[in-house]
């Protein structure tokens, strides 16, 4: 007979899932009722308010998708995006070159700007391909890469989007609440996000956005949705406002417990707050990196706060170290991604993970991996430039 | 402040979810870990082997899909069909018309063999299908029919379609562990299940298997899956196996917690066991049932045990006596769906669901609201009914 499984009890500092508070695994685990059950209604009501929130967005069309956010991904793109279609594909890490992916698959075409992993979406390259290609029906980009740990300036990409009439799709995944998302003040058509990263929910439940504009354009569509599964239109009878709720799949109703509960967690504590919590953490984070010696992948005016690239030293076995802050440690970082494979370690700050016990562990770990692993670092400075900063 | 979601403790008859056992409920509260983690290898390696023993197959691509039901139905239609393919499409019930929609959804032509619901796919029908249309690339149809309580000939099916050299897809979402299911032996080539029914874990899970046969097809397609999410030669590279664990998208690792618990305790039952037990308490529920003066909706050759079809006996208020047993006793049963909407009740016996104490309950529970409507039952006969076929 197959045995039990207990996992380990991990601390998460990787690129997600984060740690999830002991509270939400409570909600998961509680009896499981029917998905048309009416209590499960005034659940599902009080998570799409929740989501709003978190979005700040009054769109009616806010939901968990149930997916993970590669699904939340591909649940803009088959509503919004039709054979044809041309759309501005912005890539400065591995997510960018997915959305290429799943336009492509919609039969589209994606016209792409590039940028070098771990810097920014460049502003006038987007500039620039909206004025060297017309009709562009969207413009997507990510806004939080969790590849390379860069925040690109969503704000001002939504803005040239709006001056050439394109539809304007995020991904949020790694931002949403984690940094400020605006998605109605910036004029936002569509945003997802997933829930195992500054959620600190559980992994498999896609949160997504769409604006009364994107929402005209689903209803205007002139082929169906490829994805029946993924189909808004079909969706919308089961989660919509002022409908009977009509039966579409069966909802991930557990799933939803602790998604409720930890939106309601970042509810209590307040977006501005969880904010300021991740970019206290982050500052000491870096501040004691960077005493132990190690630099920063990316520039500090781009960083996100939630997801940090650390260029792995020279001569240091990445896999090794990162087997031995797992195995000593109950510790996970994140290894690089794509082209930064062996390159960055990610070490993740992500909603309940941001907190100074985590950062004090990563620090005196690391420091202790690398140090056995004969590193040129500095020991002994990186916790008290930590503490410096929480002193401050 | 939005207030914590305490569920009811719902007694689940319905056509899913049904009842989680405690223990699955516990290990899906267990503390996350990383996807990539070396622990929760292990656990994917034991979910495939026993997902493998209740699909009864040793296909290598044995997996659970990381969304609903209704995306492992997207999954097997969107790997396996092309543009301009040629499916034959069973429709007894709702979800061979969703079949039909993914079939066009994917650019292929829905070939339909309709039959009466309530009714299982007629083999004649479906011969002359074969005979009247040329190179067929698969013949879909849904083993139990969630939508009616109707088991088809699954092992027939497939071997007409095996005289065609057509593929055959099988839904089996309500069938699997409730009924025997013999993926190798019956020849399926892609068949996909759901978690919520009588394997009874929590909903959000679709397992699936995929015949080398299969495989072959997906390895020599001519167009890329429409699907990212759901393009299993990309799935592969995270739970295929003598493969470095590739990331694809982040497993909802909870859910597998749930999932693997919920398949340790069928495999420590034993599936024999397993379908005895469904049939035993379907025999009871439906010697209650008729003793009540109720009539089953589904010729006695063809019912589901898991999945009881019932007229709902005339004047009756369908909606009021679900909420009713629902207020007063706790109990969820299932409306009719689709064309039966109104006309039958479904009273699932799916997994955990189907005990003596459940039928009991639904038997007692039933007969008090429908006498209470002035319905014209036989009261006091029901439970001495069920009784007796637990005696003999």
């Amino acid at each position: 007979m197959t045995g039990a499984f207990h996992p380990p009890l991990r601390t998460l500092m990787g690129p997600g899932p984060s740690d999830v508070p002991p509270q939400v695994l409570e909600a998961l685990g509680r009896p499981t009722i029917g998905h048309l059950d009416p209590q499960f209604v005034t659940l599902m009501d009080d998570i799409k308010r929740l989501l709003q929130y978190v979005f700040q967005t009054d769109n009616a069309l806010t939901l968990p998708i149930s997916a993970p956010g590669s699904a939340g991904m591909e649940a803009a793109f088959v509503n919004l995006i039709e054979p044809g279609d041309k759309v501005i594909v912005c890539q400065n890490g591995v997510f960018g070159g997915r959305m290429k992916e799943n336009v492509e698959r919609c039969g589209a075409s994606a016209i792409m700007v590039e940028d070098t992993w771990g810097t920014e979406v460049s502003l006038d390259k987007v500039e620039q391909a909206f004025f060297e290609n017309n009709n562009i029906k969207a413009l997507a980009f990510v806004h939080a890469e969790t590849s390379t740990g860069v925040r690109s300036d969503a704000k001002a990409l939504a803005a040239i989007a709006h001056k050439h009439d394109a539809l304007v799709i995020m991904d949020t995944v790694t931002g949403l609440a984690g940094i400020p998302v605006e998605v109605d003040t910036w004029g936002i058509d569509c945003a997802y996000s997933g829930t195992q990263k500054c959620l600190s929910c559980t992994p498999g439940i896609a949160p997504i956005t769409f604006s009364q504009r994107a929402q005209d354009v689903i209803a205007n569509r002139s082929t169906k949705v490829q994805s029946w599964f993924l189909d808004m239109q079909l969706i919308m009878g089961y989660w919509g406002a002022n409908t009977k709720r009509a039966y579409h799949h069966t909802a991930p109703v557990n799933a939803m417990y602790a998604l409720h509960e930890s939106l309601r967690l970042v509810e209590a504590e307040g977006l501005a707050a969880a904010h300021a919590r991740h970019a206290l953490h982050h500052k000491a984070l870096v501040a004691g990196l960077e005493a132990m010696g190690l630099s920063m992948a990316v520039a500090a005016d781009v960083r996100l706060p939630q997801l940090n690239a650390v260029n792995i030293p020279e001569g240091v076995d990445d896999g090794g170290v990162r087997a031995a802050l797992l195995e000593q440690f109950d510790l996970e970082i994140g290894a690089g991604l794509g082209a930064l494979a062996g390159k960055t370690w990610r070490i993740g700050l992500m909603g309940f993970s941001a907190k100074a016990v985590n950062v004090r562990k990563c620090l005196l770990a690391l420091e202790t991996v690398l140090s056995a692993q004969g590193a040129n670092i500095a020991a002994g400075q990186a916790l008290a430039a930590a503490e410096a900063v929480y002193q401050a």
